[in-house]
């Protein structure tokens, strides 16, 4: 489980939740429930034990979690979080992603050059400033406000390169705190494995368990002086592993949930959003895969990328099932129509807010014929290319950078500089040939979709046709070379303007119409949602009385369950699987094939063993890489994926199914010291160990 | 638009139908509505203007429509009609889907091998007979004895080769009635212009308008004395051609349409059945995309089923995106209200009628967590190969012939086996690597699907990679040839059973399984939509006391309309395009690239004369090849398309923007006299010219 990489279909409702079950919820460190955890396991965790979990824990800025392990910088996380990083590390010659990478020495450890680590230092209430300046606003205007705010608040607490700011809605703009990170740009690969054995059952078993997944990876953070960050908040290993039954906690980033969605809104990502993102997928993979089946080296430059897109389209098939199931919709319309009825009853809150649940449909189906358009010309669909990407970045930048600081673009105000300079300009290799195809891809896309006749796909394509279009701006640019990227990029508009670059051309032709469809989508769609969702949580408070955790926003949360399998069809999935299990699974061929690796070490860590587990917490995509820990606070699991019924935990999280998987401690270090012989990480964490 | 290859997704409801408008309605011959033409054009079709127009209509048995135009067997239909017989008879030498085909003399016309025709000559009310055998019966016994009796009815009436008959099921079971075809085996291909022109625009332009396309084919019937077919039916060529404004009328084989689905049917429809449907297509339409760029030879083997894939998933796109707007669905909703509060107010219907809708959502509550199943291991996902087809029916005819007739599968019955040998025993290229790449997919999506420990997923891949399974079933297997399939065919269970043939094997090993999901489909689902679709047929019928025309079931329909474009946001889109604005759409590039004889002949017909049309006919997939005749019954176009909107068309007809598309008659004529130079044929059709 990844967050998907694709955009989020909607940035829809947070509001208040009132947990259904004993263990939903996606706590904020300052509202955890420690009570309930107490009455229900006899444990109360105290504000120290949670202080140290939530300063143990990181963010990695591409959409995952992980957590420090040793006091020397040593971070946990999962294989597919840093996929990506072990691909730019290999070539034809020296392929990581197939042998997996293990750093004898400390100076072996290799820099990632996308990864970015984020430590959550501070949080502040900004909720006053905030609603202060939106007050009596709506539409654009509200938006606006809203928008030029958060940027001056951000651009005041970022005060350098090593620190990044979010302001971040919670409750739906019920809250809005400030979020202050530490930022790690020097992050190094101290250990993966094999890419077969990470997802060992490939996309077949992803999303489901039994599983027999090594999904883990090992980072080290260094600092500024080139040396490993000493780190005074870590988590110890555990000596004993987690059992059936045991109370386990998950502290991590769990991307995005929609569980205080109106039902249009549900009904909008069932019928209109999830479809189109899911065709778009489908036909993606389908291409990839035959694409990457041609020659090895096209496996190898396409694998990580098709696995990427094969896990996103599976997560939105699962919630496209969930909503496709007639209960949950039922289960919404009957919450809505209570709270509805509760409004209206009430004189005060009905002429207020009575309104927002209409108006929140009419934006929707404002937003319908607007979809298409605004997913291929701003939201990426039209344009599946990292150079392409840059060359927005670029011409945009040239625009942006010169207006005042809340005027910009939300993702080029000064608080969000530092990142974009720093995906800009990192030196990661891309693949030309598949730049292409992905180019191609999304030319056809937007033809497709608009029509041949469309005025936005004339300029794009005038007379070309997609593919012959695509490889002459493939082989015609030069923003391969991070050299010409930081020309541009320090040029700005002049530059931007002389350049014949055939890609900047491009990004610079289509900017007028998709900053357009842009602007429309905020002013008549996302002003209203947050507008009027933002009033829905008003309500649900007055008429609740009571607060409970805000959807999840790939911000810190902290959640409990226990050890546990459940039924399937009248049968008992085991919450644990094995080591000898795993070695049953394989057929020798992908991908179920065990590595090399696995076989020569055969019988080396006792069959018994366990290696992945399923628990109830309630994560979603963004919790990957989250450490399990017990009431000792100690590690003894690493989320990697949830089960297909845990994909509708978009919506609702559902106790008597929704499981989250996990690679089990003691299997993790086993591996570890018996099958790849990584002694020098095996020692550090051992020596932690209690 | 073509009719989808995909398997219908459901066979629904076929109730009795209310016009909303004037034009809607795809009627039955013998319940035309003469007066309600006359009171709105001034003109009433006789009953021999009738007869002629049915009889001169010719039903391709693979899914199309068709007419006679000339006294010596002359056929029109659609080129992408017949794409499957060019692409049959060309070789990477001879490449008639690239070059076109013209046959100089009439001994060059070539023998297209899966291309039959029927004539309908005779229908037969036999309701009595089905009606009397299932009195009383519900669930499997229902339908086993509907479906025994049809297998004797057809029988009784398949009296030799040259017979084909059908019980055919009208307003779902109101009425039975058998349809005996005239079927014609010798059909021979005389004219077919480049696949380029025929699908100029490719699949942006596919269900759009304006549209340039020339999709029209000739073939022509043989007798069984290898003499053209002397016909006594046949549509004469009109000297003028149809302006906009005038009264069209279109006789032809609508496929299916769900018209009078209850509510419970469509949202099955749109959240369960068509979403994966779609997500299939889509996959498939990547890879097929992808792997028939890689070499010319391989594009000239896959653009046909490539063509086919796109258009089926276009076109279930179109009817999904038409149940997404919640105001279809709301009409429909309001309309099944209405019905049931009448029928809950009278008693006697109460009492038998009032629990058909309950009914109905209860076994689409029971289809749902089969449908997958059902789909993958009997409808075709899982195996989508031209060889696999063939062993699953040599194996199921082997078990099944020996079986008293009325036992049967229904595809085994006496009266379908004429066409099942044809089917089986055709000289018809197969591409043994696309079948390699096809099977992978399939076998991919069963494991995918049903998950890596599902038995029957086991029972087909044993321990083997599904593209490794897939090439080893395609390079051992020897049912390329017929005379192996027609040893087997012959051979019977003892054949089969002592075959060593991969292929055979495998169908073999996953039968049992197979018919048990199709049984339990049957049992469950199918014989409880029967029913009690019958049973709401009858409720409309005693509620609204009158019959409209039942929904589409391949049979012969005829329907009227006017030349006439829509109004498109806020634009009004014209109903006539020109040879000139093909001229003008020519860029140069697929696929919008006009082919030399157009470019060589530029000039030669004048600009403005018009190339295709747009009319308000009520036509679906399945009409393509349809003529088009004026109200003199001649020929002034040819149905291949129908807009956007229409797709819709599958659950209702909306006149202010539900257009079909065909060639137009005057523009076909010219084009085949001064680009094609086909002066034969031009001679032929100008001799009958009135």
């Amino acid at each position: 489980m990844e967050r998907s990489p694709v955009q989020r279909l909607l940035a829809l409702g947070f509001l208040f939740a009132l947990p259904a079950a004993a263990e939903e919820g996606m706590w904020t460190y300052d509202a955890f429930p420690r009570a309930a955890v107490k009455a229900a396991h006899g444990f109360e965790p105290s504000q120290d034990w949670l202080d140290r979990l939530r300063l143990s824990s990181v963010r990695l800025a591409g959409g995952c979690s992980a957590s420090f392990v040793s006091p020397d910088g040593l971070v946990m996380t999962n294989h597919h979080c840093i996929r990506s990083c072990v691909q730019d590390l290999s070539s034809p010659k020296r392929d990581y992603l197939a042998t997996g990478f293990s750093a004898m020495e400390l100076k072996d450890e290799l820099r990632c050059p996308k990864v970015e680590a984020n430590q959550l230092v501070e949080m502040t209430d900004v909720t006053g400033r905030l609603q202060g300046v939106t007050k009596g606003l709506s539409g654009a205007a509200f938006n606006t406000a809203l928008k030029a705010e958060m940027s001056e608040i951000e651009s005041q607490c970022a005060t350098g390169p090593e620190v990044r700011c979010d302001v971040v809605t919670l409750f739906n703009g019920g809250k809005y705190h400030l979020y202050k990170y530490r930022r790690f740009q020097d992050v190094r690969l101290a250990f993966a494995p094999e890419f077969s054995m990470a997802a060992f059952g490939g996309d077949p078993d992803n999303f489901n368990f039994p599983r027999f997944g090594l999904d883990a990876a090992f980072l080290r953070v260094w600092d500024s002086n080139g040396q490993p960050l000493k780190t005074e908040h870590y988590l110890p290993w555990a000596k004993e592993g987690a059992r059936e039954g045991d109370l386990v906690f998950v502290s991590g980033h769990p991307g995005a949930t929609e569980r205080q969605s109106t039902v249009a809104e549900l009904e909008f990502e069932r019928d209109v959003a999830l479809p189109l993102a899911l065709l778009y997928l489908a036909e993606r993979r389908g291409l990839l895969r035959e694409y990457a089946s041609a020659t090895p080296e096209r496996w190898r430059t396409t694998r990580a990328k098709l696995r990427s897109v094969e896990n996103a389209l599976k997560a939105l098939r699962g919630r496209h099932q969930a909503l496709a199931e007639p209960s949950l919709l039922a289960d919404k319309r009957k919450a809505e129509a209570e709270l509805r009825a509760k409004v209206a009853a009430d004189p005060r809150l009905k002429a207020t807010h009575a309104g927002a649940w209409d108006a929140i449909s009419r934006a929707l189906d404002a937003y319908r014929p607007m979809l298409a358009e605004y997913r291929l010309a701003e939201a990426g669909f039209g344009f599946p290319s990292d150079l392409f990407d840059i060359a927005r970045h670029l011409v945009r930048a040239a625009d942006e950078l010169p207006r005042p600081n809340t005027e910009r673009l939300r993702e080029y105000t000064e608080g969000q500089l530092p990142a974009l300079r720093q995906q800009l300009l990192r030196e990661a290799p891309i693949t030309p040939e598949l730049e292409g195809v992905s180019l191609t891809f999304g030319f056809n896309k937007l033809r497709e979709t608009l029509g041949a006749d469309d005025p936005f796909v004339q300029t794009v394509l005038g007379r070309e046709a997609p593919e012959e279009l695509a490889h002459a701006l493939v082989k015609g640019t030069k923003l391969f070379d991070v050299k010409e990227r930081q020309k541009l990029l320090e040029g700005g508009k002049a530059a931007v303007e002389a350049s014949r670059d055939p890609m900047i051309q491009l990004a610079r032709r289509v900017d007028a119409r998709a900053r357009e469809v842009r602007k429309r989508y905020e002013d008549i769609v996302e002003s209203v949602l947050k507008k009027n969702g933002e009033l829905l949580a008003q309500a649900r408070l007055a008429v609740h009385g009571t607060t409970g955790y805000p959807d999840a926003t790939f911000t810190l949360r902290l959640n409990y369950g226990v050890v546990k399998g459940w039924e399937e069809n009248g049968r008992t999935v085991p919450p644990l699987t094995t080591f000898a299990g795993a070695y049953a699974r394989h057929t020798g061929k992908e991908p179920f094939r065990l590595p090399d690796t696995w076989l020569k070490a055969r019988g080396k860590v006792p069959g018994e063993t366990p290696l992945d587990m399923a628990t109830t917490n309630d994560i979603i995509g963004g919790n990957s890489g989250s450490p399990m820990v017990d009431r000792e606070g100690r590690v003894v699991g690493l989320i990697f994926d949830g089960n297909l019924h845990s994909l509708g935990g978009d919506y609702a999280y559902v106790p008597e199914t929704h499981r989250a998987v996990g690679v089990h401690g003691e299997g993790l270090l086993l591996a570890l010291e018996h099958i790849y012989g990584a002694g020098r990480l095996v020692k550090e964490l051992r020596a932690h160990q209690r």
